[in-house]
């Protein structure tokens, strides 16, 4: 039987999605072990490439149509439509990625303006998707460029945002300091026959301290005084949604609950819909088959772009690491740059880890040269594990407790 | 047996010395096996610390003096006595390292003119070190400052250089151009009694277009100008000596003999003295011990500022790793930088190299951080390696061919 690589990646921001991060990684392994066979597993949290990668992984197909971007203009965008081959039954199953439709990276650099951004298109893309006849709309949140709680979403869904006039609100979170109520009544009906699951960060919250408009908002293109007046319009918002619909007085507080903060609120307005705010890996990863697929290598190999004190709360490589770690499968983590804390990632199951920079360079070459740097490493890092394969005392060295973990 | 690791580094320029580089080195790999015995052979290539380098491996001692520097001022200086540890048997014999009288780091940079440098302290030190009893000199040369030849080091130990008036010469390179004759009748007799050895790239040659003037003058400070005078003067000083002093008749051609251009063209005046100029890893490390101390090895680490394809052309890791193969030892490299060709490398049996760089960051950055970029690039190596011994088919693995060299 040859030896198995698994090779399961996340993206590197700027540089790499996770199939390039793969690819990369393949090419790396083939130079050195070109007999053993290669499982690519590109994975997503959520944000850009979850609606194709899971498309892939089960055998399913993406549709392409326009909707509304996050600015207000029409953007092409597409959902997923999965296959059968995921291992979440047969249940006919859409994927909308908001950051498809409304991520940061469609917010020109001069529009950043966070009171005004829509998650419209997110709401037309659930609807596109409920038009096929789908029994399942999974949203992948993340990378967003929105912070309007979802109110766009729930309009282009059928909900009404009215002001003290009875006036539709404008797209946008600050005009939410406005709401006086919301008219549920003319929501789409099959949402109510469909189960609506997000996947979500359960580190963000909508409001408070932690809260969508201090916490991504600066990011977003906030200034301090925005920052004030989009926290008061999300906790309007979340006092509204709480009192007009009747899904959200079911399980989750919208204000502070896991989750409700993904996607700049969209999670909130998602939940007062009934969608279940479900931890990102927990709904993605189970598509892609990842614990079957991890326990049939032999040597596990991760990525990401950075790999510091954040890796360990839910990023992609400490999730892989403990997965993998459940099989008692050796994971070797590979990073474009190493920050501080990174020792701390071997205690989520990484047995080893390394750069993949060669040389003194500057961060716009790096990012540039990701790709060969990348495969680059992946070989280094590949020889050095076969020569320990060949080291004659293996057992006093395994012995001498000093391995990995 | 405890698993037994041999670290053998170069020195990496302008921010880790061999021994500094070992020591970095031997600091990551106990964090990863606290058990392992550690052997730090810290190499020299007969540039800066070679004398204090071979004075610790064969417990021998320095003796420090003043000397006359490249630039005509007094330096502080060294020269080893070695001990008798070494495997060159009881000789009493002392290194002279240029470097350490005239090397470029005791060249101001505003006093960079390579016509007027000089060896003179080098056979300064060549005379301390006769006073000494010593039956032997070694002297490594390698980054040097000069470019004369030799010249001050003859003169300095008696030969007068004398113009058409019978003038002495002053120092340095240029003034070669006006050499009419060589009087060796002055020169210090104990030098027919000791046994002359210099450690030297072999690749260098005193003329020709290869020659120092061209190769090495303008890294030392020279315009084009200069370097085509001072090279006709390197002419003109090879002539003279190949005339005058009996030995230049006996075995090497003083214009493009191997060693001859080493430190300047300090090989060829050495040469003309009878010293025998030998490949500088033949003379050097044999007195490190170094292939017994190889041999013990369970796996061999080795490491330079730099690996390209230069490495494969007789640098520190590829000897150490054309030694090592001769016992069947695995070798595992480590570099600052990865440059062009670093592939190469595995011809000399370097099975798996990595650079030990954690982020994008610029050069001066990466020279002041190198001792702990090191010791942690060790550290995840090592790891690396140790998962290795781990996997579970073994077999399979090396069975595919596919390992290392």
């Amino acid at each position: 039987m040859p030896f198995h690589f698994a090779l399961a990646p996340g993206g590197f921001k700027e540089s790499l999605s996770a199939r390039q991060a793969a690819e990369a990684m393949a090419s790396g392994v083939r130079r050195v072990a070109p007999t053993a066979t290669l499982d690519l597993i590109p994975l997503v949290d959520g944000g850009e490439g979850t609606a194709e990668a899971l498309a892939l992984a089960t055998g399913g197909r993406l549709v392409h149509r326009a909707a509304t971007g996050p600015v207000g203009e029409p953007v092409p965008t597409h959902f997923a439509l999965l296959g059968t081959s995921g291992a979440l039954g047969t249940r006919p199953t859409a994927v909308v990625e908001m950051a498809a439709v409304a991520g940061l990276s469609l917010v020109p650099a001069d529009r950043r303006d966070p009171g005004a951004t829509t998650t419209y298109g997110v709401g037309e893309l659930i609807r596109a998707a409920l038009e096929t006849g789908v029994r399942r709309v999974i949203v992948g949140c993340g990378d967003s460029g929105t912070s309007d709680g979802g109110a766009g979403a729930l309009q282009a869904l059928g909900a009404r945002l009215l002001d003290a006039d009875g006036a539709e609100l404008p797209p946008g979170g600050a005009a939410l300091a406005r709401l006086e109520r919301i008219d549920p009544s003319g929501l789409d009906p099959r949402l109510a026959q469909t189960e609506l699951l997000a996947a979500c960060n359960p580190f963000n919250v909508l409001c408070g301290p932690s809260g969508v408009a201090g916490v991504f908002g600066p990011q977003k293109g906030a200034t301090p005084a925005q920052v004030r007046s989009l926290a008061a319009a999300l906790e309007r918002w979340a006092t509204v949604l709480a009192r007009d619909l009747i899904h959200s007085r079911a399980a989750v507080d919208l204000r502070t609950g896991p989750g409700t903060g993904a996607s700049g609120g969209l999670g909130a307005g998602l939940a007062a819909l009934g969608t279940r705010l479900l931890p990102r890996f927990e709904v993605l990863l189970d598509h892609l088959d990842l614990d079957a697929r991890l326990s049939r290598a032999d040597l596990v190999l991760t990525a990401e772009g950075s790999l510091d004190r954040q890796t360990a709360r839910g990023k992609v490589p400490a999730e892989v690491a403990r997965r993998a770690k459940g099989f008692g499968k050796p994971v070797l983590a590979l990073a474009g740059t190493l920050g501080e804390g990174a020792e701390e990632t071997r205690a989520t199951g990484i047995d080893a880890y390394r750069s993949i920079l060669p040389a003194p360079l500057a961060l716009s070459d790096a990012l540039a040269l990701a790709p060969r740097h990348l495969a680059d490493a992946t070989e280094h890092a590949v020889r050095m594990v076969l020569l320990g394969t060949r080291l004659p005392v293996r057992r006093q060295l395994t012995g001498a407790g000093s391995v990995g973990e």
